[in-house]
Formats: structure tokens, sequence, C-alpha cells
């Protein structure tokens, strides 16, 4: 199907297609908060209808924690390859909801933006996905290749559940092609297509001292503050240069292919990123430029810091146990358990005397992805950009995780591409995250354009 | 008023006082949280009409922030003197809430131990003292000296309050004796008196880095993370062994007179402090005994920690903001305000490029206090002690602080000693706060002996 008539199908379908998105958006489904499972499976059940009226197979398939939506469009001439697309129906958490400027689960739309939590991760990029094949199959009766829909409802706790029933549903996951629809975009002024994904370990450290509060003024100088060594800690992780001081954190990182690196694109524009985030680009390795460092370099991240009273006013008080989440981003080759267990025991042995400290290894772990710039997958998506965007297409790649991501490739056979319509300022993971309706729809003649470009 | 009479006197009215003591327990005066103003006021009055049946002269002295219940009762002959002695009604915040045993306003009697918020610090304390004073007027119809007491409801908060009308209140406060019932003792064999408390300034902490959370993958390596620069400001306050870093910090600590070092008893129980708090007194400068770090050291302490996400599971964020709550402990003849401004100044140049950090020095900071011991208060509450115990009695410092005890005693032109039944294991400032009954009666009973003491 051509561009042309790609437009003219969601124009056709529009009102539809964005009151069905809102509805997905309305649903709270939180993976990480235990209240909110009745709602995250509501979704994963509002999913399988939308797909199953759409003309699809559905399953679902059970997992240890939310339940994968998989469908299948199988009825494609013989010669035609299979595309499995990934994609996720649970959010973020959504506090600091004061922060929210609308509800987060009540998607308003300001300035040809929707703002909701999952606006784009990644109820948004999920839905344009879902309601392109929806269309295309009502107006034509077929696909032009075979399709596989994979989406989960873990993605934001790790995908536990998924990477636990990869073995068993090998044979269904077969596909010449995977597109994760979960990563996007510098700037709309520049399509690119996504060549690879860092890797995750998500850890709590939690740093014990005396049994209860005690008293800072009759106790302060003679118990040993658990604040104070959870600060020694995480400052000996890392030096003022950025580089992470844990032995052998670095031992597996792959070199960069010169082919790949030369094919990717570093531009980074300080300014503007100051402008969009009001903070300067000053968090990487002092001899590295921005992309460098947030693309082909492992992080080692305190995601969070608690201990003792950090509220108004003052509390004097030694507390008995202070608490900080870290997580790394990692590159190919790091292994996330291997690197965890270096974190741990580098900690055990800088731990103060009086107090102890716990490291515990949160699961949902995954590894880094890197694809190649040549295969079949890319080189057609990177296609159907240029020709949305009537320009060249860049190849890039993203900091983020999407932990599953090898394991799925593995389990399909195929290679492996990352699209998608994001941009920097979006707010994912934040308050008053948000898509824009152009995106989206872009989003769906992408689709389109790529499911066509791969059955010429 | 012999020992034996005193003793018989409390017994006599124990039903009532006891009673009268839950009441005041049952106030809640938390001076440091708005919503508790209401209660923090009906505490004053309260007090106000329990003094005033005592047969006081009572005058509520507004302030900027409490009020102070200042009573007077000036009818002892005109060759006795006058002590002043010092309380305060308000209590600290009571969270974490869920680890308290029974409710904190609700005071419960366990093995003779009465629980609630401030059944030690200070309305315990502070309730002995008046409760004596009502019942030998009762009884007597006169006190063995001339007796002011000042009462206030901003200790908690550090005393903004009567600090700031102190100037205007000359005339009413002097008194020849001060005597502050507000600390503690080792153990319940060892009678002490207390001849200093540390000083305190405390300050909070804020590094700011974007306008609003992001996320860890796609910024992680380029923006600088506001947990990092935080731990990395705080870890370079103080070295290793426990000495603070801040140029300047230790340039006006007073040097001990000797004469009052060997008064002093620096015997430290390290395995017994280890079995009550479940930690090793391992936070004190490396060369330094426990209690010498503790009484006669400044300190730097991290009360709070904030920063991102540190609940359940995990939220890969890189936060805006991140906080600490940070005081010091200070000693004889360092000054607050500058000490604050020292700290500040240090940060301003520790913070890295592409954060901001912002340092807020709290109201409510106090110099550090050291009174002699061959003073006439000092010597009459030793004896009075002694007595009480049977045993004689020792010279002890405290490392927390009341912070207007320095400016209340250069207010009444006399000299101050601190005293109390406070026991280490009190939990005060913590869940499950407490004071024993028998400490209670014993504090009544030092009371009347104190001031019978000095009248002689």
């Amino acid at each position: 199907m051509e561009l042309e008539k790609l437009y003219q199908l969601f124009e056709k379908h529009q009102k539809q297609i964005l009151e069905d998105y809102f509805t997905f958006l309305r649903f709270q489904s939180i993976s990480s908060e235990p209240k909110f499972s009745k709602q995250t499976l509501a979704a994963a059940s509002w999913v399988k209808d939308y797909l199953i009226e759409a003309g699809l197979d559905v399953q679902m398939w059970e997992t240890s924690d939310f339940p994968v939506v998989f469908a299948t469009w199988l009825n494609a001439p013989s010669d035609k390859p299979t595309v499995m697309l990934y994609g996720h129906y649970d959010v973020q958490p959504v506090d600091p909801l004061e922060l929210w400027e609308s509800p987060p689960f009540e998607p308003t739309v300001r300035d040809g933006e929707v703002y909701a939590r999952g606006a784009q991760d990644n109820k948004g990029q999920c839905f344009y996905v879902i309601s392109a094949l929806r269309t295309i199959l009502k107006e034509e009766g077929s696909l032009p290749v075979n399709v596989k829909l994979c989406i989960e409802g873990g993605e934001e706790i790790g995908s536990p559940g998924l990477s636990g029933i990869l073995k068993d549903k090998k044979a269904e996951l077969q596909a010449d092609h995977v597109l994760i629809v979960d990563v996007g975009l510098h700037d709309m002024d520049s399509p690119a297509v996504t060549i690879g994904v860092r890797g995750l370990v998500a850890m709590t450290l939690e740093v014990q001292g005396s049994l209860t509060d005690l008293h800072s003024g009759s106790h302060g100088g003679i118990v040993y503050n658990p604040n104070h060594a959870l600060i020694q800690i995480l400052d000996s992780l890392r030096d003022s240069s950025g580089k992470i001081l844990v032995p052998e954190f670095y031992d597996d990182v792959r070199k960069v292919a010169p082919e790949t690196k030369e094919k990717l694109s570093f531009d980074f524009q300080a300014e503007q990123y100051e402008a969009a985030f009001g903070a300067k680009p000053t968090g990487g390795e002092l001899s590295l430029s921005p992309l460098e460092s947030g693309w082909l370099r492992p992080t080692l991240e305190i995601n969070g810091l608690g201990g003792g009273y950090s509220g108004e006013g003052f509390k004097t008080v030694i507390p008995a146990k202070a608490i900080a989440k870290i997580s790394c981003r990692l590159v190919p080759d790091q292994d996330p358990e291997d690197i965890g267990n270096k974190i741990k025991s580098f900690i055990q042995q800088n731990t103060p005397e009086g107090v102890t400290s716990t490291l515990t290894i949160h699961p949902g772990t995954g590894k880094a992805v890197r694809t190649r710039p040549d295969s079949e997958i890319a080189q057609a998506s990177a296609k159907a950009f240029s020709e949305v965007f009537d320009k060249p297409c860049s190849y890039i790649l993203e900091g983020a995780s999407i932990p599953v991501t090898p394991e799925l490739t593995k389990a399909s056979g195929g290679s492996v591409l990352l699209i998608g319509y994001g941009l920097p300022g979006d707010q994912i993971h934040a308050p008053n995250e948000h898509f824009g309706l152009e995106r989206f729809k872009k989003g769906f003649v992408t689709i389109g354009r790529i499911l066509t470009i791969l059955s010429e």
C-alpha cells in the first residue's frame, strides 16, 4: 500500500482510532504496583478483544506476572516473510501526582499533544501499530506479509513474565524480522531507525545501623549513621570523571565495530538539550561526547535515595536504615547478573564497620542489543521513514532498555530493529507524559509502509 | 523538706499526679507540624491552668511560634535565692507511626514504663517538676526558695520564639540559678548532673538538576544526576576517619579545661551500647573514645536523604531534585551561623557543573553550653542526686542540644545546670518513646531536695 493511500485510510478512520486510543489510555495499567493489577489485566483483555475484532487469531499467554497478548495473521502468500511486532500495554507509576497538569489516566489534548501516562510509552506507539493492522485488514481484507504481535504487560518491571515463557513459546515466536516499536527520534526533522538499546540491571541497597532511629544529639559521634555509610558506599562506586570504579565493570564491554560507528550520527545539540530539560549534558564520562556516553557506554545511576527525615522542617534523627535504588545501563557484552554481583561484592568490601549492607538485584534484568544496519528489516524500515519524512533516514542507538529484546529476538530466530516516534521531551516515566497526534498518524503510516516494502 | 517526707508526699498524691501526667501526654503538641498548632496551644493552656491552681502567678508570653508559660512563686524570705526551672510542652513528630506498639498520644504502661510521645522528652520531666511544686505548695503552703518556671512550646523546632523575646523579658527572667530539666543519666546506677550540652545548626541542602524527572535510560550518561551530585557533595564533607573537612570548621573549638576534664567520667560500656541499640559505637572520630566524641567534639550528621524513587519495586528515574537534611552539633565556642555559612560556601565550591545547590540554614540554631562543676547549683543538685541514689554523683556532658540554654542563662544573669532522669534507651525522637514511673517519682523527690538544699 502506497503512502498516499495510507494517509487516506488513517483520515477516514481517524475519529474511531483516536477514540479507541483514549480508551486504551484510561486503563490504570501500572504493572509495578499490586493495587493496579486488576486494571492491568483489564487493559490486556481490551487489547485482546480489539485484535479479535480486527481479524487476528489471539492467544493469551499466562506468565508469572501479566499475560502476553499474542496475535497472528498468517494468511500471506507462502513467499512472504513473517514480521513480529512488539509492544506493551503496561505503564510506569504516576507519582508525583501533584505535578500532572491533567489527570494521568484522563487523556487530554493540548496543542496537538495527548497528555496521559502511556500516551507515548508504550500505549501510543503500540496503538498506532494495532490500529494500522486493523484498518488495513478492514479495508483490504489482508496484510502484505505475515504478522505476529507480541504485546506484553510487564515491560516496566523488566519483563520477567515474558522472559520466563520464551523457551516454551519458541515455535509460536518464529519470525524473519522483529520490530520493537518502543523507541523514538531525536527530533521531527531527523528520521531514524534504532540499531541498539542498552541492557539493564536494577538493584536496591539497604544499609542498616541501629535497631531503631536514634537522636542525633545523644548519639551523634557515637553511632555510625547509615546515611553516612550509604553516601560513602555510593560515592566509592564512581570517580569525579564519571568512571565506574567497580573492579572488572568494563571488562566485557564490546568494542564498537568501525563500520557500525561510521553509520551512526552522534550529532547532539547541547543548547537545545539545555532548553528542553533545564540542565547541561554534563553527566557522562568527561572524555566522551554526550551520545557516545549515552549510547555506547554503561552507566551506574542512583535512581532513589531515602534515609531519615527529608520532609518539611527538620527532625534531628539518625535513621536505623538508609536506602538507595541503583541501576546500570549495560552495553554488549556485559551480563546483567555478573555486573550486579560485581557491584555487590565491591559494596560488601566497602561497607564501614558498625553498619551492615545488603544489595538485592531486582528481577527483570536485560542484556543490551546492537544489530546490523544492513539487515533487511533495517533497510526496509529506513526506507519507510525516508518516504514519510522525504529525506534520508539515519541510524541511531537508544540509551534506554527494553530488557526482553535480546531474548525475544533469539527466540524468534530472526533479526531485530527498534523503531518509534518518541521524542526526548515526551516526559515518559515522568509527570505530564505526552505524544503528538501528528506523530501517531506518521507511526500508523510508517507501519503500513514497512509491511508493504518487506512484501516487495 | 527531707527525702522521706518527699516520698510520702508523692505517694499520697500519686494517683492524681499520674492522671494529670497522662492528660498532659494526650495533647498532640507537635510544634514542627502546622496541623498540630491547635493541640500545641491547648497543651500550653492546660499547663497554665495547672500552675494557676498550684498557686503560682502565671503569664503567657506570646512569641513568634508558641507561647511561653512563665510562672513565679516569689514569696520566700528575702535571704533565699531564686531558681528558674526550664522545660517544654512541645514534642517531636511521631512518624513512622507504624512502628509504635501503642498509639503515641495514648499513654500506655508496660512493665512500669509509660509509652507515649513526650513521655520523657520533655512532658514527663517537666511534669515531675511542676507536680512537685504544686504538691509541696498544697501541703506546706510555701516553697523553700523563690521559683520561676519557664516552659516553652518551641524547643523541638529550636526555640526561635523564646529566643526572640529573651531581651524584652530580661527583668522577669532574673535568677540566681537556672535548672534545665531536659537531660538524663547513663543508667540508673549512676547519679549524675550535666555540666554541658552541645550547640546545634540544622540545614537543608537541595540539589537541582533538570526541570523534571528524566528517564534514566535515555538520559543516563548525559544529564548530571542530582542524586550523584548530592552524594559527592555530602561525601566531601567528612573523611573516612570521621574528621569534618569543611575549612575552618574546628577553628573556634575551645580546649576543655583540665580541671573540668578530670571531673568528667568517660566510662562507656560498648557491649551494653550494642545490646541496647543494635549497633557498635563506631561513628566518631577514629582517634577518640565514644564519649569524648559524643560530648567534646562537634559532629556533622546527615539526618535525611531524599531523591527519586525509594519505595517498593523500582523506578528508572533520574530525579530533578535531591535533598539532604544536615545538622551539626557544636561545642564551645563555635557559632552556629558561622558554621552554617562555612558549610554553605564549601558546598558552593564543590557543586559539580550541571546542577545547582542551595543550602538553607534553619531557624532555631543554638550555641553549646559548658558550665563550672563547682557552682552552687551544680553542688546542690549533685548532693540531691547523691541522696536519692545513696552514692556519689558524677559530672557528665550531653551530646544533644537545648538550643535556648546559653541565651536563657545569659538573660537570667545566673549560673546554669542541666539535670534529668532520661536514659539512653528512652527512644526520644523515635517510635515507642517511654519513661519509667520509678524515675518520675525520683525526679519529683530530687526537685524537692534541690530546692531545699539551695535554701539552706
